[in-house]
């Protein structure tokens, strides 16, 4: 009985450590970003810096993990939650490495001047760590409705990206001088569509713990 | 007694599995970049409707790694070798999934003709190719220097990469009515260098599996 209680315990910590782990890599797309809309690289040092503490993160999450499904002999669905764990910290700490990779950017573009103010870079930005947040919160309130809902969200991000894509071409094809530039800011916004792509991914994995199956949430 | 054997036998299982989804993404990779480089739809097609077999893998096989887990109490190093196996599954969804979206740029480009014969990049996909081979390699034989031998050669990848993002640079510079196909072949090479970084990123869980120690294999 007592044992029980500890394993509920540790599995609420566990939850409460990938929360933390959550605001850790959003708040390093938050500066990765910030850092490439000022061209500032105190910043995105900053950021490059940060990344080893996700990665300490998920080596301990990972390690809570196994003990907790090696110590305990958890029932099926907290077999799940755990399960549904591991996939989570692996996305979060891609989400992390490519926050590092837009604080590269700035740093190799620090001392030129961007080719316009960044609006929709920005914008992108917020709209994946909005889904983040949703599909953190879909796995810690086993909410099915949160989870789904990162469909609609995603495509709103890839039409996005498509329009911004665009307009980078546009760009290139205007000026050559714009090119390289322009090409690393369309990495960037990839960047930025694949950490979206990461949480509608946590979504996918939170729909198969509560109804073990699987479903598509990306087109 | 019998119990362990099962376990053991289980254990097997496991590992082949996971080298036959290596394998399966691999072909996914050579036919997604043989149909670029002959603007082949069909084939295209064909790495796309593959994927629903890559994901069913990946399901199976995280099935079996948590019932490992829970059925049996699997001891400390049976432990790392299931918690990596859970690992490397996603890695090997991914390195799918962009197997697919190279299939999908063929899609794109179909009916077009190609700026210039394709040579790099299907070197490049060869060597990313030998790269998750010599991952799955390492996990199954335990083997650390395969592993550690990862970093070279995703640090050749690298470089050839940097190599074809300078030409396609210069193409689009050269001509704006490259910008378009370019932009996508581009693209193609970003997802053939993630290729390499997933394969290496199996490289560290191998590391961390063996030694438990974390060691970076990718600057």
């Amino acid at each position: 009985m007592d044992n029980r209680k500890g394993f509920h315990q540790s599995l609420e910590e566990l939850q409460r450590d990938l929360l933390r782990m959550g605001v850790m890599v959003e708040e390093a797309i938050f500066l990765a970003v910030k850092s490439l809309a000022k061209l500032d690289g105190v910043i995105a040092q900053q950021v490059i810096a940060g990344d080893e503490a996700v990665n300490e993160m998920m080596v301990d999450i990972e390690s809570s993990c196994l003990r907790l499904l090696a110590l305990q002999q958890p029932m099926a669905s907290d077999l799940r939650v755990i399960g549904t764990a591991m996939k989570i910290v692996t996305d979060l700490e891609r989400i992390g490495d490519h926050a590092v990779d837009i604080a590269k950017t700035t740093l190799r573009l620090e001392g030129e001047q961007l080719l316009k103010p960044l609006v929709d870079t920005p914008r992108m930005a917020d709209m994946t760590k909005d889904m983040l947040r949703d599909a953190l919160n879909a796995y810690v309130k086993k909410d099915l409705e949160i989870a789904r809902g990162l469909e609609q969200k995603d495509d709103a991000v890839d039409k996005l990206f498509k329009q911004i894509f665009l307009e980078l071409e546009e760009l290139m094809k205007s000026d050559p001088t714009h090119v390289h530039q322009a090409i690393l800011l369309l990495l960037v916004c990839r960047m930025l569509e694949r950490i979206a792509d990461h949480a509608t991914n946590i979504g996918e994995w939170v729909i198969y713990m509560l109804t073990g199956e699987r479903q598509e949430l990306n087109h």
